[in-house]
């Protein structure tokens, strides 16, 4: 018997989930165990010349009243109406796979439990840092693990600009522009660049790895457009690059605290070498200590790439739940605040008020140094003001 | 109903296994959805004074006879007993995970039909790259890729030892010495240095992927013995780092072509950022493009967590096949020779042979150079024959 599938959306990640399924077709029935076929792509736009043109429907009822589709692949993206159709799918036991980090940001709490209930499977590997495995290592290869801590580079747009402002000393405005003309960057660029995007993937797998639905508005969220270059050039005189971390930690009082701030990491450090569009996140556990995985953060086949990878597991699975849920939050107790996020903190500070130290780099735009100390964000703001900052930042470990 | 374990072997990783699950027993209860416990650990030693003494046998057919033991991990190293003591347990629907590289690396093929034959699952997460999600990503979430090539730093000691070349500029033997006084090293470091634990892993890697049992033996596999510490310092002065790499490809025409060599990684390069006991696995595909698994190689509780992790699996998966498998290999065709492999080349070559172009770098050692062009590891054999070389070493994309 041959397993039906549809394709919600036919805009980048769509279209490459029906490429790459064509490309692959062979190995990924083979290693499904079973034949498979896309019956429906829903799309309101026409597109006579594809060669899939056949598949093509406007009507969502077509998919939803159809029982032999049992697998779907979500990927228009947006709240609704994706969050009505994927719901109904699950009602009526259809797996759904999701590229959509809105959607499983703000509704994945309640699509876990639809799932549950209707005895199938809602999986979005593909939300979270595109083509990397992350979501399924996380909640399955490390399942022996007490995670303490998730950091990671989950914006490809900005650690892209952050690169260029690196390497090739460009303003921030400049590598904005060149990001939008490579096509890495939307006309509107809020979303990455002031770090929502960012702040959704750590929702996503803050809610995973602590069991209780985060939603973006409880997150304190910091993006790059108030990042100057001189911080930039200080920091790597100083032995760090800037990159935009997400993270997510547990506090001393049993809390969880997700954040979204750019961040210099030292040299050292691995995650210092992620550079362009590339995506990387690591995990701090009691059994592993660090792991860390990299990849392409976003894309056509690299996102496909992790749909499908779902779309597999869940043929491989049909009619078991095998997905990992997490509680709906009633309030926003469990999320410490950001005064409490502790590290060693970057300043740039006027020439006269820095301290009489080893390690200090004075430019024009003023003197720049790591403190030895771990302090909380809210002591290093008190000691921002008195020291009249130009800037601050956190250092990671 | 409560899920009983038994653990084969109680040295660093059997002992980590034990502690990590009792560590963690509630949240790992919760993942698998049911109660477990250790019910044996066998061990020809005796442990008077641990606190699980009371689970201790010497007798493995306490275990094989036990009905209620439905999951093994097997932790003792070596290929017999491991073997026979693993196929029982397999033959008698008792799943199996296991940290053993050479087991797998010998007998995967045998154990994984033994399995599959009897219903339940041989895993090895833990055989490969220690505490990385790298087995199952590689046949779960990159499903729906054609893999092209998998390159790995596989072997923490030797990792350790060309760190300290490089970053201290550490002779070999005294490199090798510090690696012995710290326990990364074994007394007989054979195993290590000359490459056979990076060819077992490879093996492993390369049979999962391509789907046909390769044998160490088959693997081209040279260590780090002959690397001068010369060769490091000129490799950073051309931009590189000299890294021991496991790697497989496919070639043109469908073989597949696995080695173990020192190799030069740019600096542009991440994997060239991996130090000191670090592992790190990039796996190159169609779909993700590339993506890369990093963390601890080896060391009690990180590989601990990688067979718990295969023990939450099977526990979740009672009386189902979910493993992947491959062919037994009945001859050695489809693996090309050592000949055909394809890189740009380092070489160190006396002054006077050097070529007259930029990019060289000459010592008291000699001039070395990196190619433009890529050759083949035969034609670079013939061109170091050519030129006198003192050393020449593959370079990475």
């Amino acid at each position: 018997m041959s397993v039906k599938l549809a394709v919600l959306g036919h805009g980048v990640v769509g279209s490459g989930v029906v490429e790459l399924f064509y490309k692959n077709k062979k190995s990924i029935e083979k290693r499904a165990g079973t034949e498979m076929d896309i019956k429906y792509i829903l799309d309101l736009r026409d597109f006579p010349d594809s060669p899939f043109r056949d598949k093509f429907t406007k009507d969502f009822n077509d998919i939803l009243n159809d029982d032999e589709v049992t697998a779907v692949a979500e990927c228009m993206g947006g709240v609704e109406p994706a969050f009505t159709f994927v719901k109904s799918c699950l009602e009526k036991g259809k797996s759904v796979s999701t590229s959509n980090k809105e959607l499983v940001a703000e509704k994945g709490d309640i699509l876990l439990e639809t799932a549950k209930a209707h005895n199938c499977n809602f999986f979005f590997e593909a939300s979270v840092g595109g083509a990397i495995p992350i979501i399924r290592p996380l909640h399955k290869c490390l399942a022996a693990n007490d995670i303490d801590k998730v950091a990671g580079i989950l914006n490809g747009t900005t650690n892209f600009i952050l690169t260029k402002m690196h390497d090739d000393s460009m303003a921030f405005a400049d590598a904005l522009s060149l990001a939008q003309k490579l096509g890495y960057a939307e006309k509107d660029p809020t979303a990455d660049i002031e770090g929502h995007d960012a702040c959704r993937k750590i929702c996503i797998i803050s809610s995973l790895v602590f069991g209780k639905h985060v939603y973006p508005k409880d997150v304190y969220t910091k993006g790059i457009t108030d990042l100057e270059l001189c911080d930039v050039d200080s920091a790597e005189v100083l032995g760090c690059a800037i990159r935009l971390i997400a993270s997510v930690s547990k506090t001393a009082d049993g809390k969880i605290l997700p954040t979204v701030m750019p961040t210099l990491i030292p040299f050292e450090n691995i995650m210092s070498g992620v550079s362009d569009v590339f995506n990387a996140v690591m995990v701090y556990a009691d059994g592993v200590d660090k792991t860390m995985f990299y990849g392409r953060g976003a894309g056509k086949l690299p996102t496909a790439s992790a749909v499908l990878g779902d779309v597999i597991e869940t043929v491989k699975h049909t009619d078991t739940e095998v997905s990992q849920t997490w509680e709906a939050a009633t309030d926003n107790s469990f999320i410490a605040s950001v005064d409490e996020y502790r590290s060693r903190w970057y300043f740039r500070v006027p020439a006269d008020k820095a301290p009489d130290a080893e390690g200090t780099y004075t430019s024009d735009a003023g003197t720049s140094f790591i403190t030895d100390d771990v302090l909380s964000f809210k002591e290093a703001g008190e000691k921002a003001a008195q020291l009249g900052a130009m800037a601050f930042m956190p250092v990671m470990d």
